[in-house]
């Protein structure tokens, strides 16, 4: 890494683990190509070296591309040391395990009448997702304490605070956080509501300030301002408004049509009763209340506008990706920069120095929320600024909110310590007493062995 | 009050709130009556003026008995005021309602699959009654304030914890504390462990030194010695061992004829999970935990070793007090002196400064439990001395039944604003969040609105 | 207030409470001028209303300035009430008593042998000038309360800590803030150093990011970077290269001939010792610090490089500032546009959304700094976002400088408490445990008497 | 250990660290004498094996006296492994140096003007003993870390809170508590004040209850009551009545014949000032207050009623001593059961389930007092019962005193630090800070030197 005279920096290393991966490597690789003011090499380590390759490819096409302002060396490496030694930012987006895991995350326990909308952060996918998922993360900490313990690293890997977690409890020392576009989504429906409600338009989400208070995917506003005022009444009106028909943006993406659309109509509804704006999709949402509210069947989540991600879902959608990454690298298909909607170049700026940035991060709690314990991984805001990201100081959980975020908070710490200590014993009495669990504790158990089971060549250390 | 040369306290004035009740008030009696050091007056007040009068004879009565070792004179007052006033000790236990409103709390959520071991403490049932005791207790707060604003004050009426933060929020300079003899009940059957495992015998529950942490009913001991040995892991194996038979200490006392005994199976499953013994009954315990748990039917609760307390046997056995008062008054059954099991004596004899003690007690968290918030009604040991109730510091609550407890604590804490500002809605949003309240929002709308539909005689301040 | 389509807000109001003050405002019209997204009023209250008149006409005439990107009208008013009804920000610039009252301040305690390098802040002079500000503060904040509750409140009147405590203490709802340059001159060095130890020129202060963490003058910089580059070893090697000569920035600026300027001597002292960098300037450092290290007499205090700054000095500044006035009014002088070092127009559009803006700043402690008590004034980072102004966390006292930082703290709150209730016995508990005042209690006792007899004209509510 | 079926325990080990000592080894010989529901052996350990081969002696004479209920085995260890291994409680009473270390840390200061009244505690005195004790400690932690982990060990060693935070550092599982008399005198000043000012005889210190909140000889009473009524207001009228001449209890202990008697009048002066009273003897309370309040010099001392204790009373005390422990050894003269005012017996008895007990004590804060920080070794009130030691919750340090006691406890974490690391830079930066060090920071500095070169026999670690 070098600082130029004209205050850009040159000859930086980014390690991408998970290199091989579709869709978030090609959003950092279009961001990357506008960056104007910083420039390097991208090492690309995937277990699937073949990926890496092929997306050492298409990272290179975009130095070919007449708006490209910023020119980037990508090579896939075959080992995980030679991708970190030297990097001065670690981006860590990995898949634990394949699909066929997550097939049985999220669809055994229908079997036992629990549905999950996601499975990937909490409920009984969410946690078997977590032991398999610790494990590697501590191989990747312990590389980066090896080969570049002063970069900075970015996470984006699912459960996100269990990953973040297990970075700092392998590798104390550790500069990471995790970053997630949740919170976004959420800015965008108070543009939405100032828009409906007030007739406000063009207003974008990043004019939006807000504070945010909680844990991935459970992070909560409690406080938004545009142009100085409290936006809380406006969308008070707004879910009022819509709190039975739902809201949709725009009205091709509907929830029926995509996996990731949601009619609002689950944050409306906690809103209303609890006075603080959920700051995540409504199916993630929805898995860290009771069962009985919106998960009790897939027609329950239909009820509520949202519907079940299906893991053929996941196969289908990787498969076309897989076949768009073909086509990109084989030159069929070009490759094409749109800035995405994710902060991770901006974020890299900021620490480099480029620019100043406030924006909300996972990282573990040192006071930034004074009434969850210390250590636990929480969303909330924090400053980016030249070497250095500091927490702003988010406030306490409200009481209105306490009991819902603290019994996740506090089995997120427990199931940590169970993955950490490979004691599948100490993770049962944490799925036992999951939201979505409502089972007898014999019936839990039976599904969390199959659960074991069927997950077992990724469980190997914890069945020893 | 008189302090004598002879080191005892003579003309104590003790106001009893709900003097005409039964049982409480005779068990007072006895144990005032053995207490050789402390002497005076109590003034019965009671909604019941007749049941009051009729205490007021079965007190006078002891003075007779040749066993007698303090002579006390007791009678009813027409108003709160007249018996509150110069009062060094208050004694408040009183029934919020009539049994046909516990029906209502009991009862009620049975067709909606919702069923409740006790419920007069958390759950739906224990919800409605908060909010119908608060503003009862607020006036005798008030009265306090007024009348007699130095004296102790002692509640054994439940909710306690309910009951306790209504006293504060109301006069936040009373010196009010909650008695619970629920965790002798797990002293008892740590002395029952020893015996088992052990051989030891004649061991009294005061021997076993224990450390008390969490909230009435749902209090844990992390720590508990005898002769310096950790009784932990003798209680572990006492678990094992009666895991799935449950243990019955006396083989007359048995779960299927009373309403207050178990097995303490719940008991022993809870700590094989998560490490810490839960000090009140099986059938206290079960409502604070996922109702899939042990409360998803009758049989499942029968299964577990306890049954559910119905409102029948409640009416059945006051009709039966009713009956032993009136003999005891009118000379049919003789009144005699048993020393109780409660220590409300033992606890006025120390804080008048006539011997030193240590048990646990409700008051509010002042920083013993560090990780509950301030103000939260907590259970844990307290030293009682001349003129001082000064909580031990318990610790924090451990972090594997944090999620379970500060889920309670804090849906407590909101519960006690709800009842405070007369908010019906407020209370809802911690009514369907409740553990036992597994519905869908709608259906527990409809349950909530028939309970307070059912009980609306006593919630004509929230429905204005 | 009222924002245009092209981003700028115009018809802003801002009330300067002190308005007839020089140096302050006319900085504030500077940067005014050249605010080109903002544009207004701005309301002069001066209990000096001539003076306030004067600089009217001052303020009016840079509209007529060929670089005047922004024309606000600046007007005198006779009331407090006139100034802040309806204003969006306020500024509080006042001078508590006369420079007759800081005479004594300041030079009453040299009898005594206690010397004072400033004397506005800590020390005897402190604690009498903080008795005589607490009533004029109250007053403002009940005119804030009442005409502008929503306005922004920065203050730059010293004591910075008291006023804003005493803005708090008033109206609890208030919106008040303290702005402070002592920082900057820190990063300043933090420049000088970097250019110094490594060559590296044409740094600007803003691009030293820095933690901040303490209270105001007495605040510590316990993190800094640069380029990524930790430079905390620079700084120290450079304290040891000039912990004896001193380091002088610009050779003309030496503190010898200017009462603000010094060699950096205490910090190093302080820096060599505890780890930490104190950030102010030295002369205010020292009073903070025991008397014997640094002021012991004015030869100690200039042998560590810095003078004391005497009241003759400050009449004397004013004089000529008066006189420079007269003649800007009068237009024998003319007024310029100089940007000033002062942040304050910076922070007012991060707060009406027109930037982000990250810097150091006054206010409660609401858990930034989680080891000093919660309402402690405390002086860290800061968020200025729309509508919205958040304490970035700081992080705790680090435990080197605890014992000297908590002792301030500690006897600023007590402080407060003694202006609030006016009790000059509380005053003298604290004054009598300053760091400067090493007398016997009743030497001590009748410096303290004759401070209160000497400035008595401003503290009658105290000697009712 | 063997608990017998009449509730005694036969066969205990106390193993006595410093066994050799005079005073201490004989009042715990007498107590122990008495205590009928006990007994067993003592190990004396003594790096001067003869002093405890005479202690040997003695201790076994108490065997034949007629009233001696308890029958104990003393022997000296010619190691500290002798004496610890199987030990059931730990008695440490050593002395760190000899008395020439001593005049060094008393009388060297004075030819600077420092004067310190016992200097075994804090001043320059104090820190100096830590720095020669801590390696001491640190080989005794180590020893019970080895030889006897679950034993009971009671520290009297001076700097008491130095000594438990070194067994703490040493060996964290230690199960060490420190016990010191000083809060007893303060007591006995509150039945004195009963006496004097209500004419109430009588009374024994221990039916006098207090809070006790602070650190070692810092420790302060802010509640105290005796048959329910508060205290203090007692006490303001006696410290008014005795603020200028002083209290003498007994008219025969005269401070200026006795080192340890004192007026009280700094407690009284304190007391009206801050409204908490200090609860240690006068001369260790005017060594943690600034220098000027009362020792400026001896006579300043003198004039607050208290003496300075010079080393050649030490000598000449031990000297005493000395003779008195030949000539009861040889039989010249009898040994006599006298119970002392130590509670060391009574503790144990209470650890060991005889009894329950409350009374202060010197352990590590864990949140009995939540505004220091966690680790701190302060002095609260605990509960001592069966098998554990359970501080009572004390509250927070209350704000007039904060300032003054934060001061002395984060300089006492921070030199505990330093003797851990065997650094003696940092100790300077303790050294130089305290209250009663007001000297330059170059004149402080020959100071130290010339302290660690008086000592340096004991400080070679420091050294290398």
């Amino acid at each position: 890494m070098k600082y130029t005279d004209h205050n850009t920096v040159e000859e930086l290393k980014i390690a991408y683990v998970g290199g091989g991966s579709q869709g978030w490597a090609w959003h950092l690789m279009s961001d990357l190509a506008v960056a104007d003011d910083i420039s390097g090499e991208i090492a690309l380590y995937d277990i699937n070296y073949k990926a890496a390759k092929t997306n050492e490819i298409i990272g290179n096409r975009y130095k070919d591309l007449p708006d490209c302002a910023s020119k980037w060396n990508y090579y896939a490496t075959e080992t995980l040391e030679e991708a970190l030694t030297g990097a001065d930012f670690v981006v860590i987006s990995i898949l634990p395990g394949t699909f066929d895991e997550m097939a049985v995350d999220v669809h055994t326990p229908e079997k036992y009448g629990i549905y999950q909308s996601v499975g990937d952060t909490t409920g009984p996918g969410g946690l078997m997702r977590t032991l398999r998922t610790v494990p590697q993360i501590e191989v990747i900490a312990r590389g980066i304490e090896k080969c570049c313990p002063n970069a900075w690293v970015i996470n984006y890997t699912n459960p996100m605070t269990q990953c973040i977690k297990a970075l700092y409890n392998t590798f104390p020392g550790i500069r990471a956080f995790g970053c997630c576009h949740e919170v976004f989504g959420t800015q965008k429906l108070l543009v939405s509501a100032l828009a409906d409600m007030r007739g406000i338009k063009d207003v974008h989400r990043s004019e939006i300030k807000i504070n945010v208070v909680g844990i991935n995917h459970f992070t909560w506003i409690n406080k938004a301002t545009w142009r100085g005022e409290d936006l809380l009444p406006i969308y008070r009106e707004f879910a009022e408004k819509y709190k039975d028909t739902g809201f949709n943006g725009k009205a091709e993406i509907n929830w029926m049509n995509s996996a990731s659309a949601n009619s609002s109509r689950v944050k409306f509804d906690l809103f209303l009763r609890y006075g603080a704006i959920a700051a995540a999709g409504d199916r993630h949402l929805a898995e860290f209340c009771p069962k009985s509210w919106y998960l009790t069947s897939e027609k329950q989540a239909n009820s509520w506008g949202f519907g079940l991600t299906t893991v053929d879902w996941r196969k289908k959608r990787q498969s076309d990706l897989l076949e768009e990454g073909r086509k990109k690298a084989s030159g069929e298909q070009p490759v094409v920069i749109r800035r995405s909607e994710e902060e991770g170049v901006m974020q890299m700026r900021a620490l480099l120095g480029l620019c100043d940035f406030v924006t909300n991060v996972n990282i573990p709690n040192m006071g930034q929320i004074p009434n969850l314990p210390m250590g636990t991984i929480v969303e909330t805001n924090a400053a980016f600024r030249d070497g250095q990201l500091t927490p702003v100081f988010a406030g306490p959980i409200p009481a209105e909110i306490d009991a819902m975020v603290r019994r996740i908070a506090s089995a997120q710490l427990m199931l940590a310590e169970a993955a950490k200590e490979r004691d599948l014993e100490k993770a049962f009495a944490v799925f036992v007493n999951d939201p979505l669990v409502d089972l007898p504790v014999s019936e839990a158990r039976k599904l969390f062995d199959e659960m074991v089971e069927g997950t077992k060549e990724y469980l190997q250390e914890y069945l020893k």
